[in-house]
């Protein structure tokens, strides 16, 4: 199966389910055709029709938003965008003052294969840490704290995060499907 | 010409340009299809072309932008998204502290008849305000302040504001070309 991908943060924490399922993957990096939505299953099933029209195997993409309620769900699934941009610092500075950090990760996973597009989503709820805090992972890592956890993403091990994430329980999803059609 | 807007802002400054060129309009509220990208000009003709998918005529469509410099380009092409969560607040708070207020609205209008897709550019270079004021337009334009100025869009009359405008460009653009090939 094809991975598309130009993130090898991304690579590196999905490629050990890929293992575990017994599948192979190679990874493109043909451009992802984006569409503007607030909806990453929208992004995610669009960028997965239009990669397959350019491969022409079966393949993965993912789209991940990251929803800060008293932003009114800001980034969203401009999560990256707005990391190239503004960045963590930006968030924060956004966030100075409000006591409701509550934040949502949420992957969408879409597979295709010229007859079916499917996808699976994964949610992680926590919330926006105060200061920017650790040095695992990347985009939002530091700045986002777990449900459950006193630690941001970037401040758990590569293992302790992967065991956890919105991305992991995507791609389980996935897979775990795959398993039963394929 | 199908003119493809929700925006009822949008209409009142450009409907004036299509008549004085003596081109009835029709307006149109199909969706309107957005890539994900930072430029509007791909924005506008990626629309274009999808929404003559849809409607099978001859139409005009636009995407406009805001660049801030010291934000490294944000909101840029995600100008709506952004307005619709953060809002001009949150703009205000991002520039809290910051000298450089440099920014740049850019409006790309694309025309689209099944055979062309044109794409026509207008700018307006200006500044971010230190706070919102004025009660004209939509959107960014209470916090807009275009060179040459000492008061945000949203001070400014509707005519003075439509006599300078970074959409008014674009569409002038659009109908000088429009004339000349028809």
């Amino acid at each position: 199966m094809i991975v598309v991908t130009g993130n090898p943060h991304k690579l590196l924490e999905i490629r050990p389910l890929f293992e575990k399922h017994g599948i192979r993957i190679e990874v493109s990096q043909v451009d992802k055709m984006e569409v503007k939505s607030d909806d990453v299953v929208v992004v995610a099933r669009e960028a997965a029709k239009a990669a397959y029209r350019v491969l022409k195997r079966p393949l993965v993409i993912d789209d991940t938003g990251l929803y800060i309620s008293a932003l009114s769900g800001f980034p969203g699934a401009y999560a990256s965008f707005v990391q190239k941009t503004i960045g963590n610092l930006g968030i924060l500075k956004l966030m100075e003052g409000i006591t409701d950090r509550t934040a949502n990760f949420v992957t969408a996973a879409a597979y295709a294969d010229g007859k079916n597009i499917e996808a699976f989503v994964g949610e992680m709820p926590g919330r926006i840490a105060l200061a920017p805090s650790g040095r695992e992972g990347f985009g939002y890592d530091p700045i986002f704290i777990c449900d459950g956890e006193m630690r941001t993403y970037a401040e758990m091990s590569f293992s302790e995060k992967v065991a956890v994430s919105h991305r992991t329980k995507a791609f389980a999803s996935l897979l775990d499907w795959y398993d039963r059609v394929r």
